[in-house]
Formats: structure tokens, sequence, C-alpha cells
């Protein structure tokens, strides 16, 4: 009956099947970024960490992509700010860091590659706009599956950290999956010195509901949020041009007013968004004179911006 | 470098991160539903599975609705095809079986509701026409999150499953979250005899590519899949009553084609679904009057006719 607890502050929530001794395996413990230990962060790097630091370290600007809710568009949303991001002449990297269901190669156009193993470790495969993409829909077909246990979800991504040649790089973008447990805490683990997460959500209230639980992670794991991306938003009708909201509206700028983050804006459902998603090009590559691109652009010089990079 | 695998048959894609010998921590092993080993099944009912068999016992028909992606619509899904079961005289149970993003509380306007412990275990929350819900969308707030380790996802699920007093019923529709690893894979081994699963997808290439590994952990898993719903499919303009396909069409019949599966029919994008669901009352209630709640019931019909029941 562990299963019940009670209401609380976001800092009691801690009650569900938590084993309160402490034993020092902080890689597993859901009080990680609670904890207030100073052995944690020695204990956990010296065990696993140091060579996903070495990585990182050449990467100037880490960027997560997160919406706790899955289908609402990160890794369109991801696709297109990494593309605009390089049609600025940014070096960028993309990592998909969504194992069970990895939609980031088809966007690129990259079905059938595969990552291989070079005298510097695993070496990412080349999109568009030279860059570099790590995913494991490039190690695995379309066809088959796997069962990705605990264990192997954080081995993954200790290699994709560790173990990837990306080189020198101005921004790696990673697209977490649906969900704001292992996947997304490992990452934020692996990488405590991310630049920010960018929170996108579709305008319904339910949608809204879960984007939030993976802002209070961010908050709870001291990651910044750039701001929110209503995703989703208004579609016209490709007729008589009527704007309407098959998803309702409003919901992205009112979860960054409580949020007390930027609203980077809404981008309208376009048909052609899924349309470029099958066909593997990025919509702002391929339509770059729309107000979809425009919308990515002014995300990018947001973040730019926020980030005071590069120095004018 | 472990991650480096040859691509090869559904069978054969086993060689990432995976220990070759067996220790019989079967409820651990990536090749649960592969393996032939006769102690298997009795090891793992011994161990943990003994009482969830009980309980599951008393319900007729168990059946999973999965998608392998997010935001397809699962959840709405679910919550219209219970009602639509309530509606026709059913007694039915529904199973939110999603712990980070939990959405069927709110579908059904059960929010800040709270399951209960009672004289044979937790006591489900009554929702419209006598269902009863169980979520953990029931024992946490909206703004509390908890990160849900591996094994407390199986704890949770043994816990939802086997000490839950859902009584005689006629039906348990479990709603799964996205991905195809622990979640799905755990309830498949504490239900091993699912009646089936509705699989989900929206019209999307890169949706129907990740609904189809769902299919192959069906497959592997040896559960039936009833039919595949294509979901968000065109939508009507509310002006000029133009209909178009904003995430494109045919897919979902393309993947029922594909896996040799009934195709169950597309499910019209309505604003009205997104409103019904944040306003907590099913579609197919408050609306019973409209092709899509007539869809839903053509589902349902189809189901109960694949299951024999109830006998004529």
């Amino acid at each position: 009956m562990a299963l019940q607890s009670n209401a609380g502050k976001l800092r009691d929530v801690i009650k569900v099947n938590v084993d309160l001794h402490c034993d020092y395996r902080c890689e597993d413990c859901e009080k990680f970024f609670e904890c207030t230990d100073d052995k944690k962060w020695e204990i956990y790097k010296r065990r696993r960490m140091a060579k996903a630091h070495e990585t990182m370290s050449k990467i100037k600007h880490k960027i997560a992509v997160l919406a706790g809710k899955g289908g609402v568009g990160k890794s369109t949303v991801t696709a297109n700010l990494a593309t605009a991001l390089a049609m600025k002449g940014r070096r960028v990297c993309v990592l998909d860091h969504d194992f069970d269901g990895p939609c980031i190669p088809k966007m690129f156009g990259l079905l059938g590659k595969r990552l291989q193993i070079g005298s510097n470790g695993i070496v990412p495969v080349e999109a568009l706009l030279g860059m570099k993409v790590v995913s494991t829909g490039l190690i695995m077909g379309q066809d088959e599956i796997l069962t990705w246990f605990h264990d192997m979800r954080r081995s993954a991504t200790e290699e994709f950290l560790a173990h990837v040649d990306y080189g020198e790089q101005d921004y790696l973008l990673v697209d977490l999956p649906p969900g704001t447990s292992s996947d997304t805490v490992n990452l934020m683990q692996y990488i405590p010195d991310l630049a920010g997460a960018v929170l996108v959500t579709v305008p319904s209230e339910v949608s809204q509901d879960v984007a939030r639980k993976a802002a209070l992670l961010c908050i709870k794991a001291g990651v910044k949020v750039f701001g929110v991306i209503e995703n989703m938003s208004g579609t016209a009708c490709p007729r008589c041009g009527e704007i309407f909201y098959v998803l309702q509206k409003g919901g992205g700028e009112k979860l960054a007013e409580e949020l007390g983050v930027p609203f980077f804006g809404a981008i309208p459902l376009d048909p052609r968004l899924s349309e470029c998603a099958d066909m593997g090009v990025p919509f702002v590559y391929k339509y770059p004179d729309t107000p979809v691109a425009a919308a990515y652009r002014s995300v990018i010089d947001n973040i730019e911006k926020e980030l005071g990079w590069p120095v004018q």
C-alpha cells in the first residue's frame, strides 16, 4: 500500500516507494537534485561522468528540448531550431535522446544511415549544413525493437555523451523523450552545465499540465527554462483562409506567464510541417520565407541573446 | 562502444548492452518474451505475480491502448472507448498507466480526487456511469513531480494490478504511456492473459514508424492487436466546411494493412475533442450523435465481436 501519499509541496513529494537510508548509489536516487550531501557530485562524477564531462566541454552550449508530454512536436522543434542555428552559421550537433521512438533520423532524411566507430569514438552521421546527428535510430532499423531497461538507458546516455566524437561545436540540442523520469534525469545528471531548456506544449490544458511537471523538474535540477513554445497552434483553412484552433489556443502563453519565463510564440499547425518531417527536410530550410520559419529564427535569436553569445 | 550493433531480424536484435548469462532475474531480462526456458513463468509468477493474477481474474477482458508514440491521443481514445462501453451497459474500469504524465483523471473530471485505502485494498475513484479509475494522477497533485525510477515503476504496476479493489468487472482498459520499454513490458508480464491491444496512430509516417514498433512488441509478447485507429485525421473548416488533413491522411489504414489487422477507422480532429478533455467529460457522452461518437461505438462493436462476448 506504499502508493498512498499525501499531497504536499514540491520538496515533500518523496513518499512513494522510497527507501530513506543512504547507500551512496547516487545515480539511482530519486532525491538526487534535492540532496545536500557534498559528496554527491564527487562520487557521481568519479564513478560515471569524467569522460562525459571531457567530451561535453568541447561544446559551448548544451540545450534540452522537452515537454513532459509526448507528441507535441519536440522532435520537429528540435530539428527546426538546430537547422535555424546551422543556417546562421553555427556548428550544431543534435542528440536524439528518445530510445523507444527516435524520430530525428527520419526528419533529417537519414534513415538507413548508421553510426560508425572511428579512432576517437562513435562518429555521428552528418546531416544538411554539416550538422552532426546521434540517435538510436542510427543503430537499429525501423522494424527492430529493443526493450531498453533502466541500466541500458543510462549506459546509452553515457555513451552518447561521453564516447561520441562530436569535436568542437557551438551547440548540442538534445531532443528528450516524453516523461520526467529516468531519461530526463539521467541527462540532467550527465550534463550539469546544461545551458537551459526549451519547453514545448500544445495549447490544450492537458498538455500544459504535463509540461508544467517538466518545468518543475528543471527548477528542481537547477536547469534554466529559456522559454515556452506553443506548438500546433491555429491552422489556416487551405480553401477560405479562416484561422481556427483545433487544439484550442493560448496555453503556451499562459504556462510561460505562470512560470515567469519568456513566451517564444505560437507555431501554427501547417500541414507542410508534417510533410517536411516525412520527407526528411527541415521546414525552416525548405520554406525559409514563411511565418513558421521566422518564428523559429526568433526563438534562436532570443536564446542567443539570453546566452550572451556570440559576443557582439 | 557496446552500442554498435548490426542490423538484423527482429529475433536477433538483442546485442546492445546485453549480458548473456542467465541469473533468473527474469523480470529484468530484455529477452523475457523470447526466452524458452520453462522455468521463466513459474519463477516470475511465484515471485511477483500471484496476487496480480488473482485480482485480474475477476475482470473478464483486459485491453491495452498503445501507440509507441506520445501525443497521438491514447488517453482520449481510452477515455472514449471506456465510456462507449459503459454506455452500452458494460462494467468498466480504466487504469492510467502513465506515471509521468497522467491525463485520464482530468479527462474524466476527477482532478483533486484521491485514491483511498479500503479493507480490500486501494479503492478506485468512481467516474461517470460507474466507471472505476486508477491513476498516479489520483495520488499526486498537478504540480507535484516524482521521478519514477525503474523499480518504483514496476512496484506501481504491481500495486495497480494486484492491490486495487476493482471487484467483478467486464473490462479493464489500460492507457499505456509512450515508449515500448519498461512500462509496456511490465504490464504485458503482469497480465499475460491480456485480451489484446488497440493501436493508435496519427496519419503521419513518423507516427506510423513508432506505432509499428509497438505492434512488433505485441507480436513478440504474444498480445493480439485488435486493430488500428487513425486519430487526428482530417478536420473540417468551421467556416466553409472544407475537409483537410493537417497531419496527412491514410497512415492508419496503411499500417493496419501492413500488420494484417483490421483498420478501425479514422477519427477526425474535432476541436470539441480537446475541449471535452479539458472540461472532463468524454466526447462520446457529451456528443453521442456525432460521426466521432459513432466511430468509437463501431470500434467497441468490432472488439466485442472479436472477443465473442457477450455471447448472443
